[in-house]
């Protein structure tokens, strides 16, 4: 049978904490899975969330999809109901997908004690709903909720409900670890009891994992080597509690370790991309440590690790990290030596090799900074501009020089709230005194600096503020609070670039970044 | 032989990208991970690193372990010096720890090519090391670097390595998939083969894992299966790269689903104290997501779920929360119905089951100010403000009306950089006017504000701002960015409460964070 890569990022994945889709989100969500080669991919329920309904007919004229089908996500027909009169049921067939999938009891003490009914109506509304559907013309999956808890409790029933999913008809019965509770071994063992059992082939099965017990990937896994041929997963393992299996790490792994061709060639090398477009659209931050795609997957920042690099790449990362379209990275630290640093420094193009002297004051800077609560990691202009400013040709000239800066917050006493700067520079031998308004205050402050340096550097005109972070560092370092501000900064050309503002007033550190942020992208502007 | 609990929080955990801990911080993570039970603290590599030697020795004297034992970590002599001429070793010994953790190369490629010596030669620095440290009285553990992609290459030289080490006095050899490319079935087969190649028994071996497939706790959790009895991790997997192994989710992966007691009892339910504790002290903003410890570990969010937990918790959490210290939550979100709210209100102490109408009210309300970007998940006590407002006894009175406020921040001339606030308020009929300064806006707005209370309130002087949050939250549902901010507060008698504030302009969003921390914890002050 054919290897059924399954995301449900939009169902199950939605349930994150924090995380709420419009179905303008949910589109292009589904745009990017299908990049990635997703076989299928579950949008919701229609029916029973309005906007899931919307997004459904909206897929029909908006989404064109070249490696998944969508499917709708819903339950078995209601106890004691006849499944062509239960409403619930034809808004799945008004989502017209060509897969529905029926999410069904697997453990006994659920179908009597929150469903409340018997044992054989569980079993009969499995029959019903997907010979129902089936005869409808539909492809259908049945998601066997709380399996592995229902079958530790009671194998012979829970493996009853597998039975009559399949000899109704179901394309695939998929065994849910709802709970979250089980490990590897334990996956292991109860596909190859179950499908003792039943007579029935491990490819007729699928597997959906939760992590909590961290185990969700492994599981997954476990499952394939069992003989299963259908995975869910969501992209970045979004998902109630610790969340779902992470679909990026299964695919990665199938494909690299198993060397199982689970997704359409070319597609893998777009995970990243993928992976980091659905977390923006999902407003959540990037888990820079998450496996494969983690910004620091491939991240080395040991003074050993980073000299012995030098030798041979691959003898330091698992996989080539372009395979799945990261890259490596060498990190500036505090713990890393100066073979970091010059590495650090060739990667962005910069011969600190050439100048021993230059690298020994970059590498005491940097650590005498990074003590002080700066960060370069994430900031590589103003490495680069530190860097630059200890070698020979020196670091761009400051396109201007602070006189002084106010700014003003007022909640009024009509309630209204303004933000206002005013910044006096010098450019060159000229005076400039520039006042601007904002949403807050480093906006009114930004917004100030831009009307100041405007005449002069009419090329600022297409900088914009692409993300600003700001992170309090606590005193527990015996220092006192700190604010550090990474601010990115995008020429709308394609390039970004991120700085980095370290004070313990907020408004301070994100000037510092600012002025980096301009320093480096007008150098990069002009040469 | 007994199971050993190993953690390397402190040394290979701190190759975290960003993690940078004082020796204060280094004896604060010990004394934590020795009362959640560990047998083993791998403290750092005295001689190498200044600090750890510095660690070691203060250790001696303000470090009073009760379960752990310190460990020393190093590395084997150098290549074509005598071991008692190497002043690394010596640095081990001047630890004065009682066991000594050695790391080896255990893939021949890495011999020849990093360290440039032979396969000999390799296997006498293992040997010669080792029975140094054992003839000087320490107890001896190898940690076999690069040992599973060396197996791979040539099973017959790493075999030879995990032999010299044995055969040389080493109490465990552990095996280190450094590059993190492991998964489990691939761990089991490993272990299988080189037990029956050396004819040793799986208990002689120890297990380090890395995160790089997220199978890293898995790949623990295999090799004890397999008969190991030394694991090795870190807080909250913290590490280089994806991480490590996280210890927590391994150590309550065996106690509470392989049965085996690992920690002393009643450790395990400190898990997440000690957790959050290390993460306070690395500075990391904890993983909600993480399983078992994580805040959302045991969060319910969706409505189907919500209403069917009131049946019977258990039936929806895989292990009982309290095993490891966490506790169960529902979470207040747009996804949630009545069902949830009226639960958390519960939890709360507040009766809104008993008024449907108001009931009614809040779930539109936080419906809507969610949909603003408010989140009530993290914020009990703007969320119980909110609740106890729509109830007949009203929340309680704000303790002053607001007029205005003005915050300056200037950077002077002589590049001082200075924050003043003023608010104006109404208490009862008086009118206040208070000026302050802060090292930073909000901060100069929060203490304006408590000076013109301080008269009314006294109360307030134990109150102190225990954190503070910034958020961004990118325009990217079409709303325009606003930033949201999240205040907690402590009352210096071990209670603290947190609020939250959304606005476009941070001031103003922290101000009305401010302004609910105050209310709440006055009314909580005097009732």
């Amino acid at each position: 049978m054919t290897f059924q890569v399954y995301d449900t990022t939009l169902r199950d994945g939605a349930q994150r904490e924090g995380v709420s889709y419009s179905v303008v989100d949910k589109l292009a969500v589904a745009r990017l899975l299908d990049e990635f080669g997703v076989g299928f991919i579950e949008g919701g329920w229609p029916g029973a969330v309005p906007k899931d309904t919307e997004f459904f007919r909206r897929a029909r004229t908006d989404l064109d999809l070249n490696h998944a089908v969508l499917v709708a996500f819903g339950a078995t027909r209601r106890a004691g109901l006849g499944v062509d009169n239960d409403p619930q049921v034809h808004g799945l067939l008004a989502a017209e997908t060509p897969v529905v999938t029926l999410v069904a009891k697997a453990d006994l003490r659920h179908v009597q004690r929150a469903l409340r009914t018997t044992a054989e109506e569980n079993l009969a509304m499995i029959h019903d709903t997907v010979t129902y559907l089936v005869a409808e013309g539909r492809r259908v999956f049945v998601d066997g909720e709380h399996f592995f808890d229902g079958y530790r409790d009671d194998p012979t029933y829970t493996s009853s409900v597998v039975e009559a999913a399949l000899a109704a008809g179901a394309e695939r019965f998929v065994l849910c670890d709802t709970n979250g509770g089980m490990l590897p071994s334990q996956v292991t063992a109860v596909i190859a009891d179950l499908t003792a059992r039943l007579g029935v082939a491990p490819e007729q099965l699928g597997i959906h994992g939760q992590d909590d017990t961290a185990c969700a990937v492994a599981n997954t896994i476990a499952a394939v080597e069992a003989g299963v041929r259908h995975v869910q997963g969501t992209a970045n393992g979004y998902g109630e509690r610790p969340g779902n299996a992470d679909l990026f790490a299964v695919v990665a792994n199938l494909q690299l370790k198993l060397g199982l061709p689970v997704l359409p060639a070319g597609c893998l090398e777009r995970m990243v991309r993928v992976s980091r477009g659905i977390a923006d659209i999902a407003n959540i931050a990037p888990d820079d440590h998450q496996a494969y795609v983690g910004a620091a997957a491939f991240a080395h920042k040991a003074g050993l690790h980073a000299s012995a690099i030098k030798v041979d790449p691959l003898f330091y990362n698992h996989v080539d990290p372009q395979a799945v379209g990261n890259h490596m990275r060498i990190l500036v630290t505090e713990m890393a030596g100066r073979a970091s640093i010059e590495l650090k420094s060739r990667e962005l193009g910069l011969a600190l090799a050439d100048h021993p002297e230059a690298l020994n004051r970059v590498t005491k800077r940097v650590k005498d900074l990074e003590a002080a609560g700066w960060s370069f990691e994430a900031a590589d202009a103003s490495f680069e501009l530190l860097v630059r400013s200890e070698l020979p040709d020196g670091a761009p000239a400051r396109p201007f020089t602070l006189e002084s800066y106010r700014i003003l917050v007022e909640h009024r006493e009509d309630n209204a709230v303004v933000s206002e700067a005013t910044v006096k520079i010098r450019i060159g031998g000229e005076r400039m005194i520039a006042t601007a308004e904002g949403n807050g205050p480093v906006n009114a402050l930004d917004e100030a600096l831009r009307v100041g340096l405007a005449r002069h550097y009419p090329e600022l005109r297409d900088f914009e503020l692409a993300d600003y972070k700001v992170r309090i560092l606590e005193g527990s370092h015996g220092t006192g609070a700190v604010t550090r501000v990474l601010v990115e900064t995008a020429d709308g050309a394609g390039r970004d670039w991120t700085t980095v503002g370290v004070h313990p007033n907020v408004v301070e550190a994100s000037w510092g970044a600012l002025v980096d942020a301009l320093t480096y992208g007008l150098d990069r502007a002009r040469t």
